[in-house]
């Protein structure tokens, strides 16, 4: 379960506030009109989150709290700003991994919790289409959602282009690349590996903008593998290589 | 949902052909002494499959059913035999997947996934402490469960042993292993890698008969990985291993 905001003081003070994570936005179909329901309406837009109007017998549920007619679904767990990450100092080279469009909340989990595994910084992942950090994502991810930096964006591909202008190298999976995931060399970069959504894999611009196209070799002609195994694939490979490079030091 | 047969002679007659794979019976708790039901309940202890005996109110679900208080559970798949399997001709070597107790069935059906994408020849498992190939596990498979061959087992250490003798090297992924799971060479011999359950790992005896033992290197504190991903970790480093030094031909 989310954890929920109600009320319109509240979530007008949690929208400015600006530092929880807030999913989405539901309104109560028919409310007369109300410029703290405006002022509510314009600060979501302006955060790029995403709000429904649904009729009453959806708010059964939260009939216990006082939320005139106004719920925010809040993060349980807090998100950083993809800025704080980037000025963030560390001594050796950064790694993160961007989910373009990863909807399953199991497959997420599962993703974030490979990359707490291999040691890396960071995921980066868009605020519409893409599993946002719930409960259920944070069961399967084994908790690894509090160790490492969670970092929702409103538009992937300025997240992306940062992370380019920033020093980073953008790895795109994608089915009809040329190279195998093992051709590139991860080592002594920073890099962003992005996974694409388990349906139509990155998106055009994202996938033009990467500065390699990695694929994973199918030996049958079987669909395609799990986002969540894939991720696991690449990642690991990067884990191996600096490790061998290193001389299998941890 | 599994699929299944219902009725005492039915259930006899499955159990007597032994084509099709039984995952468990029901029986109905404080049925009269009865000839079929020994029979069924010896035909049972034969083959190793799993059977209880549940109050009446659990068969309301079948009640449309003349199950005469006995409910087979039937693989909606085709097992097949490890003599069988190992009879096969194949012009390269074998890849198998052993799992020694995974329950959880998503990462079952997602391990047989990797395993048919990455072109592996077999999934053996053991009829307890597993899951089994049922509609959850098809499912989580993409349907990859009808593209390779599955191999139920009564007893899993028989299973490694006759592996073993059948000119099989057997690889035990282990959190406490020295070796990591790339210092191994996987090319040229039969292998099968082996993932334990979720919880416990693999069973000792199994462990003790293994050729390798190896690990994922962690690179934080953290835990684990989630079992479905471990896998897919270990078996696309044997194709990698493959792929380049056969010049990267698929």
């Amino acid at each position: 379960m989310d954890n929920y905001v109600f009320g319109r003081n509240n979530v007008i003070e949690l929208l400015k506030e600006g530092n929880r994570s807030v999913s989405k936005l539901i309104l109560m179909k028919n409310m007369k009109d109300n410029s703290k329901i405006d002022q509510i309406l314009d600060l979501a837009r302006e955060r790029g989150i995403i709000f429904q109007f649904l009729p009453k017998e959806k708010f059964t549920q939260f009939k216990e709290y006082s939320h005139q007619g106004v719920v925010a679904y809040v993060s349980p767990v807090k998100y950083i700003d993809l800025d704080e990450f980037l000025l963030k100092e560390k001594k050796d080279y950064k790694r993160v991994i961007v989910t373009d469009g990863v909807e399953d909340p199991h497959n997420f989990g599962s993703i974030i919790r490979t990359a707490v595994c291999a040691g890396y910084d960071a995921i980066i992942f868009p605020s519409r289409r893409n599993a946002t950090v719930n409960a259920t994502v944070e069961k399967s991810s084994a908790g690894a959602v509090n160790r490492i930096d969670l970092i929702m964006v409103n538009s992937l591909s300025s997240a992306v282009d940062k992370l380019k202008n920033n020093d980073f190298w953008v790895i795109a999976t994608d089915l009809n690349a040329k190279d195998n995931y093992y051709d590139i060399d991860y080592c002594n970069m920073n890099f962003a590996i992005v996974m694409g959504s388990e349906k139509e894999g990155i998106s055009s611009t994202i996938l033009k903008n990467a500065d390699f196209k990695i694929k994973i070799p199918m030996l049958t002609d079987f669909d395609s593998l799990n986002v969540a195994n894939a991720a696991s694939i690449v990642i690991y490979e990067a884990v191996k290589q600096t490790m061998q490079k290193s001389g299998n030091v941890v």
